[in-house]
């Protein structure tokens, strides 16, 4: 081994700081903890039997290619099922060249990073927003601007401002990037106002927009907000797409969709980064969406998580204790919902005082590029058992009652700024 | 869209070139050409039918695992698996924390440039060497340094006087890049000589190797040599290996081996690239290999190929014109042989020839960080039938002996320099 590692790793390298989700989640992995932490689909709306036909049959009409390499740009079949799904759900009219097919859609936010962002570039994003994406954008050194959300998704008066600062400056975001519909981890949808308004604003700052969309299929109620990507229609917006919540994460498989000058670039990234996303896997999602299977299956989820949702929000109405503060957000789809504690709370202290009680969330700030955040919880409800969901929430409401209780008794509050 | 696109791409996307490879593969998608440019494995060694039944056996007993998010380290079942087949492959002794799945091992490559190569970073590479990890270091900006081969593989002694020369101004380079075993493009072998050498070098210079090892196991003939990871057992070597050759490559999964302090670094960057690996393909993958399949998947391959290697050998000696300087490599096992036209002949210009005459090659100098190696061209013989292999090389000589012929009589021959 070299003398000194550290010293020959990339500044990118010896910029990445480990996951504070990761590691917290190791915490939640003993079987008595119930965990609202992770963002994992419920097994029990795979569609395992299809897949293991569909894969026999891929295989055997075909396995010669589905062994094989395949182009960079994504399975041309796959592509074209992918056109139909968005002009079915979102009106939008693509061609296979605005298409690349992804290791999921993390893997296109590593492309988007890899092909836009030097160290110090600025990129906007929510706060708070997606942990992956901060991820992503930093690793490649991105400056990240932090703009607060409110309940119509993120401000735009500021977001305009942070433009106009930059401009100022000589300088303008690389990106911006938002999680518009359901967000992870808030569970806010940006109101078509104001996707207008940043579609407006990106024009009039020259700036693209990275829309991040993994679940826009799964509204449980109210009425569709068009996407960014179809409000534009110029090839400003750049969408981020998984099958991951809709199907399964298990295939890691992704694509993103914008301009064809963009995404010719995004494949070169690719090639140098894994040559092609797997043959075999698109080959089966290609196969499974051609048999009109994907509507049923996103029909499937939609049931099973809008009644978890239901099931959380009562729980939460029913337990949680009367606080000055406390509140939580109510989201029409998605997985995740957002629970901030009253001021003088610390989610980060908090969230080992509930691993000692067996419930688990994530804390707030992990979402928050400048560390704020911190009396606030992302609670996933996808995951667990309808039971646990309510024996967690109950666990929950007594962990932060036991919080205040000790605050109280021990004058805590005085001590409080 | 933006006003200027160009503008605001990264310095790593404006540096990245479209593959030259890719650009003169598109014309030879002809069904009249037979292709020796490719790197794809012959199809007829892919296991379809036990891949089938694995792939509905794991589906019908852990389909819940199997589709859902897995741990970014990779399958602790097919790691125990990686394990077993370098401790019988090579005497190397690993433990779990050795090893990261990834989406193959351009992946591999990918995320080793990306914790160690800064912009203008050196990297010490063959000449002429893979051109997917000169991509993937390009990518990041490295400067790379070439260092020539020999029948024994890469010259210690140039290697020797390039680490002397940067330690001199300060600097060392952050990986030297070596494809040891039947290297991509030229076939050669580096002698256990050469190895131990590289070993006490990159000791005395403190400097991490990078071994690529996607042709190890496609041994045709003659005594294995151990791997530089194995002579050298101190942690000094990572190790890039992949099952695209010796199983698939439509799964895209390999793996990296190396000291559990560079796996952390690597698995934090692999959490922003893309999540984790596809569980599902690890899964069909790991249990293939606990069956005992992999060990005579792989002899299946060698039988194959080291036919297939005869045929295009005893080709060249029948048919190849002779001229001054015209000679090839005799792999003893891999994919590829690199044939030496006279200098005086550009590779570049006579791809188009061929391609007039229906037969393909991969131009020498897109292996080369220099330019250089432009009378040189990369012959497969993995993918192209018996057959076509033969009327291949036929078609290859009789292009060769035209431009020869064209060249004597256009008085060309006074005009080279």
């Amino acid at each position: 081994m070299i003398s000194d590692l550290h010293e020959v790793f990339s500044l990118s390298a010896k910029g990445m700081k480990k996951s504070v989700i990761r590691e917290l989640l190791k915490l939640t992995r003993r079987p008595e903890v119930i965990s609202f932490a992770g963002g994992l689909p419920d097994p029990s709306t795979f569609a395992v039997d299809e897949v293991a036909e569909i894969a026999a049959e891929v295989l055997a009409t075909n396995g010669a290619q589905a062994l094989q390499y395949s182009p960079t740009e994504g399975d041309p079949k796959l592509k074209d099922e992918l056109i139909a799904h968005h002009e079915r759900e979102d009106g939008i009219k693509l061609s296979p060249e605005n298409i690349l097919v992804t290791v999921a859609s993390q893997q296109g936010l590593d492309l988007l990073a890899k092909i836009f962002v030097d160290r110090g570039d600025p990129v906007i994003v929510g706060l708070p927003t997606y942990v992956g994406g901060l991820g992503a954008f930093n690793s490649y050194g991105a400056d990240m601007i932090g703009v607060p959300l409110d309940e119509d998704g993120m401000r735009m008066d500021l977001v305009e401002r942070e433009l106009e600062r930059l401009r100022k400056r000589g300088e303008k975001p690389k990106l911006i990037y938002v999680v518009p519909d359901f967000q992870n981890p808030a569970g806010i949808t940006m109101s078509e106002e104001r996707r207008l308004k940043l579609i407006e604003l990106a024009r009039h700052y020259d700036v693209l927009i990275a829309e991040d969309s993994p679940y826009k299929e799964l509204r449980y109620e109210g009425e569709p907000v068009r996407s960014i990507f179809a409000l534009d229609g110029s090839g400003q917006v750049i969408g981020l797409h998984t099958f991951s919540k809709i199907l399964f994460p298990g295939m890691r498989l992704g694509w993103v969709i914008a301009d064809e000058s963009v995404i010719q670039k995004l494949v070169i990234a690719k090639q140098s980064t894994d040559l092609c996303t797997p043959a075999f896997t698109q080959a089966i999602v290609a196969e499974f969406a051609s048999r009109g299977l994907l509507g049923m299956a996103i029909e499937k989820v939609k049931g099973i998580y809008r009644e978890k949702r239901e099931i959380m929000l009562k729980a939460l109405d029913d337990y949680m204790p009367d606080l000055p503060g406390l509140h939580w957000t109510r989201p029409d789809g998605g997985l995740f919902l957002w629970v901030c504690l009253p001021e003088h709370i610390d989610a980060d202290e908090l969230f080992y005082e509930a691993i000692e009680q067996n419930v688990a969330f994530v804390i707030g700030s992990a979402f928050h590029c400048d560390g704020s955040g911190r009396n606030c919880m992302r609670l996933n409800f996808s995951f667990p058992t309808k039971e646990n969901i309510v024996e967690g929430v109950k666990r929950l409401a007594k962990v932060i009652e036991a919080h205040e209780e000790s605050r109280r008794t021990t004058g805590d509050i005085v001590a409080t700024p």
